[in-house]
């Protein structure tokens, strides 16, 4: 059979996460809260129901939420985008991904990404036919080298691709790499894809950087982000773009032939959460900084060892001095053997490095991580 | 700007959508409903939600859902597909659709399918760098004229896509069709997309033949459905496939980097509302057959002339009488002048033939229907 995605396999998150349920164990793998969203925006869902929001959203979303959308973005970056020119809502963070890589990237382009990376870009961008450019992040930090960006432009170059907080490393981008990305697509016709799903989710009081804050890359960029990590609803799947007309043009056409649109009722509730409630997701650094401290507290006494977390809600393990074997063999017997589910790193990786490290959730209630922590203390 | 899809613009549901909103006219243009999902479905969704399901759902869907979706399957057409290899869940039947052409169509590859289509076939086509080929239906029936589809069949042919009921013109293929298409791809590698979201509305005791009723070729066919035409929900997006594991295992590729999983708490609703009330759809013929006579005895008196409706819940009808102009113009100045909306025909064709066809919806209440017919009686 003529496959269209021969090394395509189901993804490690529904892997391990059908592995947890089979063993009975502590899920810390696929990245899900195990909060629930608040009571008033399940409430807004079920009037929006009964109001009688059930027929097809407008494919580019409600319009009250891509209002509430533009409002927040002006409020945290400085820019506010037209919410009927410059904001589509999509299926999730996923959709909105796939939509910019398939509206954009031509075949035989290029596109640069930084690996680690999430695992959804690469197949998007083979199914154009296309090409992924990964460049290594650096460690220990997992910053970006930008001499070796500008080494792997050419003139088929089309998209750099961006992930800030950054899964599955928990690292943030400063102010500076605007700047420096600024530089680098300057005169060129390179686009940004800018994953920002975590956006709200950045510790020690660090700002999170949206390339939003930039205009000059505002002109060019396509940002990602979705309500599921800062809402606690994961299952939704309700995501949104922010681009400039031009660009966003584009995300629609492929958008509207994708999905078309988007489950309505949530969208609404969403809207109605944002609006009276518009600073929500300002205490989720606090809240998640508390879920991070805790559970790195919980393996003090463990053989793993922590990497730093600046965001994101994932906390990086190395596992060396309990096994030399590699990390996919690791998360396997960890799951199989100990009842703790993580994520091995390799699958982030085109060329996963020789380093011992899995990533585990900690978006998770005291009890889960107690759980879990009793038994990785064990080993 | 070097454009993807250069030959698309806004789809003709949203644009008429939106001006029907813009002219206040009664919307009889995108198909959906002003009838509601039963409440029992809204509750059960409700109680989804503060039954904490609300994180990512499976990739490929609920189990009990697809369980459910199995049972329907086999009751209705004697084909039990394996709920666990077989059946994906996705977000809406346009996420199907679009799954199942960039899992099995390749760059050069050749798909068939039938004057007048839906508008979503084409695009997602071009996405992947194939060739549509695309063979008029004929009058008056809108049947298929299998000679030609023989004579357009190469060694590029992938896949051929056939609709029943069909949208727009509520034709409904027959039995003899699946021997003929079988006959046809018999010894081939060719591959059948089966869009049937609208299995359950056909009229005068008319029986929807999907392709799963032949062995042969429920082997080779991927077979789209959703729920929203089912249950009254157009905006809750959840669709799903049916496929021989081969097949489900490629499109299960592609939809995990597409979308990953479907809004999780109407996935539990659906699930509950079919374990309940399995045969729920079987009302639906009879429910859209009266609204269908009902419109039909309403324009009486008008000087539209109105094609036969077999399945589906569109109305074709001739304008030629009102207007000598082409079907775009007419739709667009209907809205505006009198405050109707209808779908022109010539966006389903790739050359619109010279007719005066237009579309309007009709799964719409008593009132609403009343109030199109008034304005439409007095042209
Ligand atoms: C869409 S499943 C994966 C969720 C996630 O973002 C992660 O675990 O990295
Ligand atoms: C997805 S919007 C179009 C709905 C529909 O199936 C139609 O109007 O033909």
């Amino acid at each position: 059979f003529d496959e269209k995605l021969p090394n395509v396999g189901t993804t490690i998150f529904s892997v391990m996460s059908q592995l947890a349920v089979e063993h009975q164990a502590v899920n810390l793998g696929q990245g899900f809260p195990d909060f629930e969203p608040p009571e008033v925006l399940r409430d807004a869902l079920s009037r929006a129901m009964a109001d009688r929001k059930n027929q097809y959203a407008p494919a580019i979303g409600v319009a009250a939420l891509r209002e509430q959308i533009a409002l927040k973005t002006e409020r945290l970056y400085g820019h506010k985008p037209n919410p009927d020119s410059d904001v589509t809502v999509t299926s999730g963070a996923t959709e909105a991904l796939f939509c910019a890589i398939a509206a954009l990237v031509h075949a035989e382009d290029e596109v640069i990404f930084f690996d680690p990376a999430y695992d959804s870009y690469e197949p998007a961008i083979e199914l154009q036919g296309a090409k992924s450019i990964r460049i290594p992040l650096q460690s220990p930090e997992f910053s970006i080298d930008w001499q070796r960006v500008r080494d792997a432009i050419t003139s088929k170059t089309r998209l750099i691709i961006i992930n800030s907080p950054h899964n599955p490393s928990g690292a943030v981008l400063s102010r500076s790499v605007l700047d420096a990305l600024a530089d680098i697509v300057r005169d060129t016709g390179i686009h940004i894809l800018s994953d920002e799903v975590y956006e709200h989710i950045v510790f020690d009081g660090a700002e999170h950087q949206s390339v939003l804050r930039h205009p000059e890359l505002a002109a060019r960029s396509i940002v990602v982000s979705s309500f599921g990590k800062t809402f606690h609803c994961t299952g939704w799947k309700v995501g949104y773009t922010v681009a400039p007309k031009f660009l966003s043009a584009q995300i629609r056409k492929v958008h509207q032939y994708l999905t078309f649109s988007t489950f309505a009722p949530a969208q609404w509730a969403f809207a109605e959460a944002l609006q009276n409630n518009p600073e929500l997701y300002l205490e989720l650094p606090t809240f998640y900084g508390k879920r991070r401290d805790y559970f790195r507290s919980l393996l003090k006494g463990s053989r793993f060892k922590l990497l730093d977390v600046r965001g994101a809600y994932f906390q990086l393990a190395d596992y060396s001095a309990i096994k030399d074997i590699d990390d996919v063999t690791f998360s396997d017997w960890l799951v199989r053997e100990s009842g703790v589910a993580a994520i091995p790193l390799s699958p982030f990786y085109q060329s996963p490095p020789d380093a011992r490290l899995i990533r585990f959730c900690f978006a998770k209630s005291d009890a889960t991580l107690i759980a879990a922590a009793e038994r990785l203390c064990s080993l």
